[in-house]
């Protein structure tokens, strides 16, 4: 681990103070495994910090993230009942996303990431949380469901200290540029490429 | 995320169910961030499936792991107490491993993680834990304090269905032969190139 020594100092006017507080953006690409993992892992430490959290999952996968969802949903009531924690909202894009109350397909998915997106921005706007994963929201922009100069635009000058995290393979370079923290996942070698499936408690 | 199609069956006489249940063992090296945090996130997986948790954090750097622990003590006690997930251990060289009871400075690091294997190489043996976490694990190796063939052969032989992860730079070569998983994670960008400090709830 990094033992907090930055390379430069740099000449920006900010205190260490002002500079140790600004906020994050971070994405976590790469053909490699972990780049959800490793979001959720500080989804986590943050929760334990108090942060308010909030995951939006893209793409229809939700088979995958049901161990992260259900831990997580669990760390949100331990907030609700004991203060313990951070509170945790959780929204999918899967089937509606949650906050619409619609349930059922979205049989539009290019439509439902634009709505998801719209709200995200909203939120961002109001600054609703303090730490914000947007889960596969790579997918949205590669397959240009979304503006990408738009999005870039909307993360950048986002107000406050939102910390916001983004994972997906093949990130767009304009997002690339705009992020603080880009982290490639390099698959050197898989499980089922020798044949193996995915098992409980590993892969979900 | 991979959809669970292997890309080869594999001629091994094992059922898909056998082989489904086949124990992992991962290693997230490279220079890059979320080695350890993409660990803890697959700890908490497994840790919503009820499997039994130990960590053990080799090298010290405490400071930069309480965010983790603090979360996976409250998940512990949420399992002792209400009976959801599994039971969590956390074990730590830094002041002394927590089995030892002996508190204080241990100021022979090498005896330290040598003692911290065979504890973990006695654990294995008596298949006490469903899910370890090596973490930083790959130091001590790389530093001589550990014979790399005897933790190899440990590792690979070692009974049950018990998942391993190792999290550190530079792994040597033979752990990397002996895995099923491996992921590099490689340094894109890093705000402390830029001068930042490590900040509360993304740091630790």
């Amino acid at each position: 681990m990094p033992q907090g020594q930055p390379l430069v100092v740099p000449n920006d006017g900010l205190t260490t103070k002002a500079r140790r507080n600004a906020p994050i953006l971070a994405v976590h690409t790469g053909p490699g495994k972990g780049k959800s993992t490793a979001a959720f892992g500080m989804a986590l430490r943050a929760w334990n910090q108090g942060f308010d959290i909030a995951v939006f999952q893209f793409v229809k996968s939700a088979k995958w993230k049901v161990g992260e969802e259900a831990a997580f949903q669990t760390l949100g009531r331990l907030h609700d009942e004991q203060g313990v924690g951070g509170p945790v909202q959780w929204h999918k894009m899967g089937s509606g996303w949650s906050w619409t109350r619609r349930q059922g397909s979205d049989e539009d998915h290019a439509a439902a990431a634009v709505e998801g997106w719209a709200e995200i921005s909203r939120r961002l706007a109001a600054e609703q949380h303090d730490f914000y994963v947007l889960d596969e929201f790579t997918y949205p922009l590669k397959w240009g469901w979304l503006d990408i100069d738009e999005v870039v635009t909307t993360l950048t000058e986002r107000p406050g200290t939102q910390h916001v995290v983004i994972t997906g393979r093949d990130a767009p370079p304009q997002l690339l540029d705009a992020a603080d923290l880009v982290t490639e996942m390099t698959k050197v070698k898989h499980p089922m490429d020798a044949g193996r499936k995915g098992q409980r408690g590993i892969e979900w």
